[in-house]
């Protein structure tokens, strides 16, 4: 499929293609994992979209960007490569297509890169249309509210196209029903009325689950006016699945100069029956649309459920990621204490440290990936003020399919950075039970950072201690390989039988404050520090510090990954691609003997 | 003073307080710099709520803090010693006193930290109202407005207080005054009716500086709905400098449980006529209102005015820094091309690329500890494209008398890590010129960090190319000392001299990517890497990692600062307590050299 296909096409043959992408996106979602909901829901606005406008001329910019695989199908993209190593990705890429006006995978980002864009074109005196389209949940966002909030008037030629999955609203139907009357079209009115009515029923057991946060939005959303003070036309609601009154908007807000808000409102797993019912469940989903094998989070669930039991004051905080992060089972066993508050990570950090101020022990989940968006609540508001805060960092390392935008790569050179934290990376799931309860006991700021995937246990039964003391697993006289991480002291035991030297092993399971102790009994050896993230920064750098802080020459080979963005593939793939494999270790071990 | 005094207190009283306090506001910020405006805008509202709530059982929550001067008089601080080493910070501490019951220093937390609190006292049973003392500028933060949308029902005993200094409103008085008829009062609708107009008068100047983003809040605040629709009963606006009304509105609010947002329309600067003449200059300002030294500063804001004519597409981005960064003359002379976004750090950066994306080349002007607010901003949007957005980070390295919250000593450690981002420490005003114009023809991102202060020029005409090589400014064949920025630059020189060693001196202007050639030649001698930022992952580590990432043994000592959180004194002062000055320096050479 070509863009300019779609171009000017009629109804009848858009109403067909719709059809064939729905069953493509089951198809390859199913093959190759994916977010199916997201996608199924805005079938009919992406082709809409590239039946009036002219890109890539126009720029569409994607928020999150997980709901643009049908917007790649539609521009000349396979997804049966959907993303896999050298395939198609899973969200935009400039890289990929110019098609994809903005990198997206974060959230809340598209109104103010919009708004960049068209400052740019009118200084430089060109002419074209920018639409940003953006989901409901991720308008809650910082980044988000503050574009829209920025100033009173917004550029010309710019739409946002809110995709509001209209999943929560039950609670505030009159309101919304009130706000319909502004419409003139008594027709469309009764149509989407109707649509509505449909919605929200269906999606009733959803709705409950986000209520907090969306229900809000939508009382909001349906102050019309709220948009004009915010500088835009506010156009809508329009039913999102109805090619015929999207075709007719759009054309005309094409012929429009003023900055226009387009609400419309659709159906997340649109025509999909499994996924119109949980489109929680489809979200996002591995092969065969399995729930995906996350271990670590598993076992965090499980341990927070337990603690919570034992300690009142436990509460858990996370940022729209409470499944993916194993908090289900505790937010059902402990609702007043699950707070889950959308996808609104400084907010979760600083309110989490309010909290910590007010005599509770809140532990924040979150991917590490998304952790970056609150650095400066970290630094300043838990850990300034030296509060017991437990961050647990779920997706350290690579994450596989996600691709670059995802990946867990920096959350050690930014946290190490930040006094008063400590940072443990367990080696497996026994061991996070064990640094859990440790952290529970220190009074000040943790952060607990895993890698996501199948995490086998790995024995050791060392706990540990006041002396933050890392645990040799493997004994030996030659090369010593400090592995930091779940994956890489799998792979450091690995590589020891691989290089088939006599090569000492340790489970360096504390990032900072690093085993100073150790450090000096092994400073006259070779010694290898390991980890799976980046160089910069990371781990090895914590070795290295402590070396020539005290001005220790010392035989240091650090290995991390390089500095660079790592694309999609299986998070194997990436270790290879970035030469981390117990492979690649071990050869470096037996390279580095024979110095 | 002490607290309990003003418990109860008659408005007599208070009146001839609030006299007393506003002589030694104006009196001790002439002797120590200081905040002045902000505080004299909030002398009837802080001890209004002295004299009607129960602190420190209660929670007064401040919003960047710097309006926090009286309320620090109230609770027995001396301001004679107002942000000088080991006397009364400029931002409220726990650590400084029970009466502050949360950190303070970045814009936008309390609301977000007084939900948390909040939270936290209800879980565990406890009794007590939690104020958050919030301006209106702070409003419009992401943090702050993640936290107002995070859901449509808000915690009980829980009042933020607006403080509207009322400065940009004049094109929207009629919404104003027709939001104000739902007074029920017709008295006090009257009086504030009649403020309200002498107030908006007064200020017109300045209200058209900020009106951006002003204007607009105002609009939206005057929907008084809006807030109810927040989880909050609103109240107001009521007149900030009315201590019976004030009195009277939060005896009334003492008594509610439910959730209140208070508007207080108040005068910045109010009883100090040059204050309220120009606020903005009373803002911030130096010992004897001295706009402060800021050379670094001056020097960006001479350079992009001259590059500015010359390339048409740079345009300069900030986050209402726009005078302390030093774009005053560029805001005047290309007021199309100078975006001043607010407080708004995360907004700024994405929207900067933008219009990166749109063929512009953005210059975003922002101080190193609000930088931390857009860390994610940087990585995913800016370097993940490798757009070219150029960041001047001003205030790097000790900032001095603000102390422990605006310490630029983290931006190296988390922009390190960041792919394709090369960061620069110019040691002078005249590298920084030449720094920037390599900077221009990179083609990708690139970050600028520079002190606060005066900075001499350091001699030395290299010029950097794209080889990316540091300056041997003193040649000898002693320690190499490898000093990284303006300040540890400027103390290596003098090091030389102090130490009597015959030591290399060489300007490390780029910490990424660092001078490889450079250090392979050295690395068979002593090396000290210097500069004045936390040891941890800073430049130091990027050293020890090249020389790591190649098991290259090599006798490095690294010098920075101790990971702790260093408080307000003079920069120099600071230099002192983590041991960087010229004579420590000259120490650890001498030392050096003699292992």
């Amino acid at each position: 499929m070509l863009a300019d296909e779609w171009k000017g096409r009629e109804v009848g043959a858009l109403e067909e293609a719709a059809k064939e992408i729905r069953d493509e996106l089951v198809l390859r979602v199913k093959e190759n994992g994916g977010h199916l909901s997201a996608n199924l829901g805005v079938v009919e606005l992406t082709l809409a979209l590239h039946a009036v406008f002219d890109f890539p001329q126009d720029k569409l910019i994607f928020d999150v960007g997980h709901q643009s695989y049908v917007h790649k199908l539609i521009t000349g993209r396979t997804l049966e490569t959907l993303r896999r190593k050298g395939g198609t990705g899973g969200f935009p890429d400039p890289e990929e297509s110019e098609y994809d006006a903005f990198v997206a995978g974060h959230s809340g980002t598209s109104i103010a890169a919009g708004i960049g864009l068209c400052n740019a074109r009118d200084l430089r005196g060109e002419n074209y249309k920018v639409i940003a389209l953006i989901g409901d949940a991720s308008l809650g966002n910082g980044t988000a509210l503050e574009a829209v909030f920025s100033s009173e008037t917004k550029p010309k030629n710019f739409v946002v196209v809110l995709n509001d999955n209209g999943m929560s609203i039950s609670k505030n139907q009159s309101a919304l029903y009130r706000s319909l009357s502004k419409m003139t079209a008594k027709k469309r009115y009764r149509k989407v009325n109707s649509f509505l009515g449909r919605t929200f029923k269906e999606t009733g057991a959803f709705g409950r689950k986000l209520r907090k946060f969306k229900y809000f939005l939508k009382g909001w959303l349906n102050k019309n006016d709220f948009f004009e003070r915010c500088g835009f036309k506010y156009i809508g609601p329009v039913d999102g699945h109805d090619l015929r009154e999207l075709l007719a908007v759009l054309s005309n807000i094409r012929k429009m100069d003023e900055p226009v808000f387009l609400h419309a409102v659709t159906c997340k797993g649109k025509g999909y029956a499994p996924a119109e019912e949980d489109p929680s469940r489809f979200h996002g989903t591995g092969k065969n649309f399995a729930a995906g094998e996350n271990s670590f989070s598993t076992a965090l669930g499980r341990l927070l459920c337990e603690r919570a039991e034992q300690n009142k004051n436990l509460v858990a905080v996370t940022a729209a990621m409470k499944d993916g992060v194993g908090l289900s089972e505790f937010s059902q066993k402990f609702p007043d204490r699950c707070f889950d508050v959308g996808i609104c990570e400084e907010y979760a950090v600083t309110m989490a440290a309010g909290m910590a101020k007010g005599g509770l022990l809140p532990v924040v989940c979150v991917y590490s990936t998304f952790l970056q968006r609150a650095f400066d609540q970290i630094a300043h508001d838990v850990c300034l003020q030296n509060l017991p805060v437990i961050f647990c960092i779920d997706r350290a390392g690579f994450v596989g399919a996600d691709g670059k935008t995802h990946q867990g790569l920096l959350d050690e050179a930014f946290l190490r950075a930040v006094p008063n934290l400590r940072i443990f990376a367990p080696k497996d799931c026994a061991e996070l039970s064990d640094v859990f309860d440790f952290a529970l006991t220190v009074g000040g700021p943790c952060a607990i950072r895993y890698p996501n995937g199948y995490a086998p246990n790995l024995g050791g039964t060392q706990k540990i201690s006041e002396y933050y003391q890392w645990e040799t697993l493997s004994d030996g006289d030659g090369v010593v390989v400090l592995a930091c991480g779940a994956r890489a002291v799998a792979r450091a035991l690995d590589a020891k039988r691989l290089s088939g030297t006599n090569c000492m092993v340790v489970n360096c399971r504390t990032v900072k404050p690093p085993d100073e102790r150790l450090l000096r009994e092994v400073s006259h050896r070779k010694i290898i520090a390991f980890e799976e993230g980046y160089l910069a920064g990371g781990f090895g750098s914590a070795v290295a510090e402590f070396y020539a802080s005290c001005a220790q020459p010392v035989r240091l080979k650090i290995i991390g990954a390089e500095n660079k963005f790592v694309p999609h593939a299986t998070a194997t793939q990436q270790a290879e691609e970035c030469r981390l494999t117990a492979q690649d270790l071990a050869r470096k071990i037996q390279a580095f003997s024979a110095q």
